[in-house]
This record gives C-alpha cells, structure tokens and sequence, in this order.
C-alpha cells in the first residue's frame, strides 16, 4: 500500500505538516484512501515525502484529534469510516469584476452628507481618549447601550426635539433600519404595518423580511392619510413627521394630533416616529416630536446621527414607551449593544462637550446656502416647480413637460443622477414628471454646474 | 377673553419664545383654549406676560407653523380644532435606582476577556489613523462592509480556519446574534431551527423573537446527535463544532462529516457553524473549519472578534454560501452595514499590520497559562472532574458531593460567581452537579483566590 500512497505536491503557501495533512484529509474525504487502510508508519513518511519526523508527526496526530484516522497501539494509524461527502459544487463565488469609479459628473442622492466641515481632527482626539480613558469598555456592556451615552440622549432629545423620556427608555443600536427590525421583533401581533406610500424604501423591505404585511397608505400635503391609516386595519403606523421621505411635507400639529389619537383610541396600537431630517429645517424652527405629546405611551421614537454626522456612523436610537421597555427588557436581555463602546463613548463626548452643536449649526448653514442655491438656480428652469423644500437635505422637483422617465434619462444624459419619485411609490400613482433631488453631498461648485447641466438637459 | 388668558410661569431653563410656545400650545391641547377662540393681539400679549415683541411673534409663528392656530388676516390668531388627546398616562419611566457595584470577589464569567494586554496604543493609533487617512469613509459604505476588510477577512479565515471563499461571500455586521437574525430573514421557509441542547441561550432567544420554533438537540461528547437532528424535521441547525457552548466538546471529523451528509442530502437544508472559541485550543491544533468540507454550499460560517480581541468591537462576520448570498442581495441591497466604517478600517489594518495574529498569540499563551493554573487548582478539590478544558474560555466542573444548586450558592456565599449548567439545558436533563466555569476575565491572583475560595465553599 505504502508504494501507491498519494503524496502531496508541496508548495510554500502553509507549513508543510498542513500540507501533508490537508492531503491526506482530502484523501480520505473523497475515498481515495478507503476506511480501514493502513497509513505508512510516521519513518517511511517521512522518506516518502522527503520531510522531517516532526512535520510528519504533526500531521498524524491533526488526523487523529480530528477523527480522520485512529491510532491503533503498536500498529499505527488507520483511515476511519466517513460518511460520504455530498456532490461538488463550487464553494466559492467567482470574484466580481471592481465596480468602475462613478460615471456621474453629480450625483443628486439624498443620503450623502457633506464631509468637508466633518470635525475630523476633534473626532481623532476624541476617539483616542474614548479608547485610552476607559480601559473598561472592552468588556461586555448593557444591551441598551451604555448609560453615559443614553443619559446624553436623553437630554439632547428634551431640549431639542420636546422628547419626554428617561435614559432607561433609550436602546441605542447600530442604524435605524436595525432598530426597526428590533422593534418588530418585540411587536410579533402586529401582522400588517402601515407605511407611507411614497415612503422609505427600507422600511417596506425590514417589514418584508419580517414576514409582515406591509401597507402602503397615501401621504397628501399634511403627511399620512389618517382616515386611510384607520380603514387599513393596521395596528402600527410608520411615519417621518418632520420631513416626509421622498414629498418632503412636514406634517402640522393637526394631522399629528390625528395620528396620536388613532394610536390611543384602540389599545395596542402604536405609531413609530421617526425624526428623519428634523435636525435641518429652512423656512421656520424645527416642530417638536409628537413623542412629547404621546400621554397614552403610544409612540416610539426614532432618530439616527447618519445625516446629522455621517452615513458611516453607524448610530441610531430609539425611546420605547413603557409597554415596549417591558417587552425589550424580557426578550433582549441576552443580547449585547450593536454599536461598539468605544464609539459610544466617542459619541457621548461630542454630544457633551458641545461638539455636536457646534457641527449641526455648521453644517446647517452650509445645507441651508445649497439649498438656497439650488433651488434659486433650478426655478429659473422654465415650468419648473419645486416642492417639500422647506427642510431636509432633499425636495422635489416637478417640470410637467416631459415624462419622468424622460428627466431622468435626459439628466443622465448629462451625467447627472436624479432619482424618479415612482421609485418610492407603492400603490399610489406618482405625481407625473417628478423626481427626487439631493444636495448635501454636492459642494456649492457642483450644485451650480448639476443645475446647468439640468438646464441643458430639461430645455 | 385676554383677561383670563393662561400665562405662563417662566424659568429659565429655555428660551422665553418656546416657553410661551409651549405653554399656548399645551392650553390648546388641554382644550383650556377651545377652537375658535382668538388669542391675544401682539402687542397685548407683550404686555401681559411682560415679554419683547420679537419673543410674541415667534411663539405665534410657531404655533401657526404647526397648526395649533389658524393666522386669520387682519383678525389675528384663532385656536385650531384638535382631536382631544388621550387621557394622560405617565410617558416617562422612573429613574432605576443605579445598579451596586459588583458584589463578587471573583465573578467566572464567560464572556469577559483579559483586556490587561490588549494593545491600547496600537488600537488608538490605528482608529486615529483611520479617521485621518479616509475621509471619504464617511459616506454610505457596502451593505455587506467594505471591500478591504472582506479581503482581509477572507484570507484569514483561508489561512487560519481552512475556510474557503471570496470577499464577495463575506457579510460583516455587528455582532454574532445580528448576523443570526439577519440569516433567518433570509431563510424564512424555515419554520424551526435546531439548536443544541444544552446550548447558547441567545440562539434560542434570537430564534423566538424570529417566530421560529426551536428545536433542542441533544449534545454527547462528540457534540449535537446527528439522528436526533435527523428525527427533529428542522431544516436548519446551529453548531458550535470548535468549542460546543457549554459542553466544551471539539466535534470531531467523522460527527462533522455526518452532519455535513445531513444537510447535503435534502436539499434546502443549511448548517450555522459557528465557529466560537476556535481561536483558543490547548492540546493540539485547532481543527479546520467545516465549512472547508462542504461541497453543497450549505454551510453558513460565522466568526465574531467580541472573545479573540474584545466583547466591546461589535464586528462579526458570516460566510453566505452562493444559494444565499443571492438572497441576501435581493433582500439586503438597500441596507448600511451595521458597523461604523472607522471601525471596519480600523479592525483591517489590525488585521492586516499583523497586530491580530501578535495578539493572538499574546492571548493564547496568557489563556493557556491561565485554564492550567485554574484547572489544577481546582483539580486539587477531592471529587471534582474537569471537562472541556481542551480548548476555549470555559470548562466545567463536576462534583457529586453537592447538587449543582448547593455548588452554585456555597460558591456565592464566598462570594464567587459561578453558572448552573442547568441554565443552559432546554430539554435535556442537565449532567448533575455541574457548573460552567469561565476564566479569561480574571487574573491569575484572582483565579488562585477564586480556586481557595471554590475549595472552601465546595470542602
């Protein structure tokens, strides 16, 4: 046997005992080398394959912890009895081709930010204390996030947003998309949630994903249809109050006190608030959240530092009435917080140290100038109206002499980038001819050459 | 009317405005002011309240802007109709009372980990680094997590764990029970899961909160019984082949070979390898990952750096095999990754300067040292037996003088942490007398104290 015993081709890639045993593993997986056979004693191996006893050694007793072959007292080792492997496949996925670099000269997407004010050297500092000062934050910490950080939440939200919570309340996660997929786990009654129609994509597929029912309800002038919410049968209602997403409305103390009232008019229903966009509005100040005005325990919270900081921090938070920190409190206790301390911590610094004020009164101005400017620019497009301008970092704009799709392709035509409105549609029809325009990622340069180019585009 | 206008009491914790805001828009809310009535010209309200003109006109405008009154032209300000509000339930959870420090003098925990020698300047250096040299990381990254530390993590896990694939199979997100909740979104025909019995307890958790049955496997000493895998009707099954969690059991080749064959061999079936502990192993070579061995594409792989660096980096990964990689696209592609980009960069170049593999070995040797010391000490306790202490952080102990109740509150009444393995058993009967003792967290003085403290309390 030994003389028709398959040895390996060795390269330099890995040690050679991994090499030899990785063959011989191979060999027994695929049956070359059948159940019972005799392997060559650890001395002719070695001459066999030209290495030392040591590498040889290494090899056998791999095989032997791992089950591939048992060593029987004064008569070596043995192939043991494997079940066969299944049929092959290829394991690996071909590698992509690398996506080429953008062909748009501007691209008009609604969730770049503007990186150029990013405090990045008060971020570097803070960052390092975060890890030097707090030799403790490598350990586990409270699946809510840590206290410090939420305490700061907490505060943060009162003032600026009329938010009436506790830090208890706070569960701190890794993006909002996380934290509503989180909150539909604790919601399992709930088979159907009501979605704004046009609305957030990723809230339709975090419904999809959770075998829930989503419900598109048509968003008008004021926000969420609420006589269409109470005709769907839903028991949960997803809204962006503060700027609406893609329509840009902002929805007035009226419509809210609808909202809230269908939430405590039947027990068990509950509204999620997210506070999309809140931190910017244009035309007058910010409305508080209808969090505050919740007195039935009705609403939960949402909002993320994502526009406010940057996409990549990847921090969101959301304030669980009492009912549902009840709920979290029992189904998560196992589970450790999304968002690692260290940037918790990092977190809590810029918020407490003033940092983050400072950054959204920064870019604010910034965000209001473009917005400003292009919005200025793009009027003076024959026919051409603009909408939901009056906060956030997107708005739309409608120019009823050609079809969507035609703004669409003649803008891209032009190597600009703008996205339909029935992208974000359901079941409603779109607003004809309309598209969806960004402008936080674009410096004030780019914003006046994409609306030239538009201009040309749309003539 | 406007004598017996409600005024406010003003503090100055906020702006006089938003003060008199608030106070207006609560009498609406209250219906103290009922709609159609007519508040207070400007220059009255001035007056009574004994504020600046400017002061009343933004409180107006506010409360305007948000609907609570109508701005009738020449007649002033009208109070709006609202939908009466709820009755009143207290919207804000009391302050807990701060939990006490710690009570134990040696707390064997399982997830905590030696942070005395992770690399704090390396680590802040890095993430400064990071910050510093990637501005462009602050905008959206990959869904899945970016391409350099996919790369990196594939090579690793070829290198280290006999894994095979490319970065384009590589999903990183944060933390192992998101990457396990985010596998049952993509495999929702999946109506039960298999775990092992005694087994992780967030598995089970994660698994109810997805509405999915869990169905307890039995573990022997080879780890989870393929036949009652078999019997169960599950599709899907979750391992722990490195390091079973509790047990300790290394599952060895022929037990994995079996499994594999399970789920080649209907199709639709899938395994969750997670590959927990695998980093640390005492008395021999770490076995190479299963995943290597599939043929079908049903393995799953997935890893986390919460014990190899620190519970506090929330950066776990899994493997898709090719069937579901194509279903996570189709579901996932609107998505952020669930880490901080910052971090993702921060963790590549640990990984890719060497710092990973040097603190692995730091650690390894530090963990090695340590399980023999706790080991033989407590092996020194007449009647006690150790087992899975070939590998990993924990092991347990046996001792059939006391009940695994009496072990647990003798220890505590010295003050010592220790977990029944009780806790970790579903169906199964748990092993009597037995506690799970884990070790990394504390130094070698205080596991020499917590080993005096056990043979006092167990004597």
């Amino acid at each position: 046997m030994a003389g028709s015993f398959p040895l390996p081709v060795f390269d330099n890639k890995s040690p050679l005992y991994e090499q030899l045993y990785r063959h011989i593993a191979g060999a027994i997986q695929s049956g070359m080398l059948s159940p019972g056979v005799k392997l060559p004693s650890k001395r002719r191996l070695c001459a066999l394959a030209g290495v030392s006893m040591s590498t040889v050694e290494t090899a056998y007793s791999l095989l032997a912890a791992e089950g591939y072959v048992l060593a029987k007292p004064r008569s070596g080792y043995i192939c043991a009895h494997l079940l066969p492997a299944a049929p092959a496949v290829p394991a690996a996925v071909p590698e992509a081709v690398p996506a080429a670099p953008s062909q748009w000269v501007c691209d008009c997407s609604t969730s770049a930010v503007d990186t150029s004010v990013f405090p990045f050297s008060s971020w570097a500092r803070i960052t390092k204390e975060a890890v030097y000062e707090n030799p403790g934050l490598l350990q586990r910490g409270h699946p809510q996030g840590d206290r410090p950080l939420r305490t700061a939440l907490s505060e943060l939200l009162a003032q600026y947003r009329g938010v009436r919570c506790s830090p208890e309340q706070v569960v701190v996660g890794a993006g909002a998309d996380y934290l509503l997929s989180l909150l539909l786990q604790l919601l399992p009654e709930q088979r159907a949630v009501a979605l704004e129609d046009p609305g957030y994509p990723a809230a339709y597929a975090t419904a999809a994903r959770h075998g829930r029912s989503a419900i598109p309800i048509p968003v008008d002038c004021e926000g969420m249809d609420p006589e269409a919410l109470a005709a769907s049968g839903a028991g949960l209602a997803y809204v962006t109050p503060s700027h609406q997403f893609p329509l840009g409305v902002t929805m007035p103390a009226g419509r809210r006190s609808r909202l809230l009232h269908w939430a405590a008019s039947v027990p068990g229903r509950f509204l999620i608030e997210d506070d999309y966009d809140s931190e910017f509005r244009w035309s007058s100040r910010p409305i508080p959240a209808m969090q505050g005005l919740d007195r039935g325990g009705r609403v939960v919270y949402m909002g993320t530092f994502s526009r406010s900081i940057a996409p990549a921090i990847r921090v969101a938070y959301m304030i669980l009435p009492p009912e549902l920190l009840a709920r979290y409190q029992c189904a998560f206790s196992h589970g450790a917080c999304t968002v690692s301390r260290f940037e918790q911590e990092s977190l809590r610094r810029f918020v407490t140290q003033g940092l983050y004020g400072r950054h959204l009164r920064r870019t604010g101005n910034l965000y209001r100038k473009k917005c400003a400017l292009f919005t200025q620019a793009l009027s003076a497009i024959p026919g051409a109206s603009i909408t939901g301008a009056e906060a956030g970092l997107h708005f739309l704009l409608t120019l009823p002499r050609f079809s969507e799709t035609e703004l669409v392709e003649r803008a891209a035509a032009q190597s600009v980038r703008v996205h339909p409105l029935s992208r974000y549609c359901h079941a409603v029809s779109p607003r004809p001819s309309t598209v969806v325009l960004g402008f936080a990622g674009l410096s004030e340069q780019k914003l006046a050459q994409a609306a030239g180019l538009l201009a040309e585009a749309w003539a």
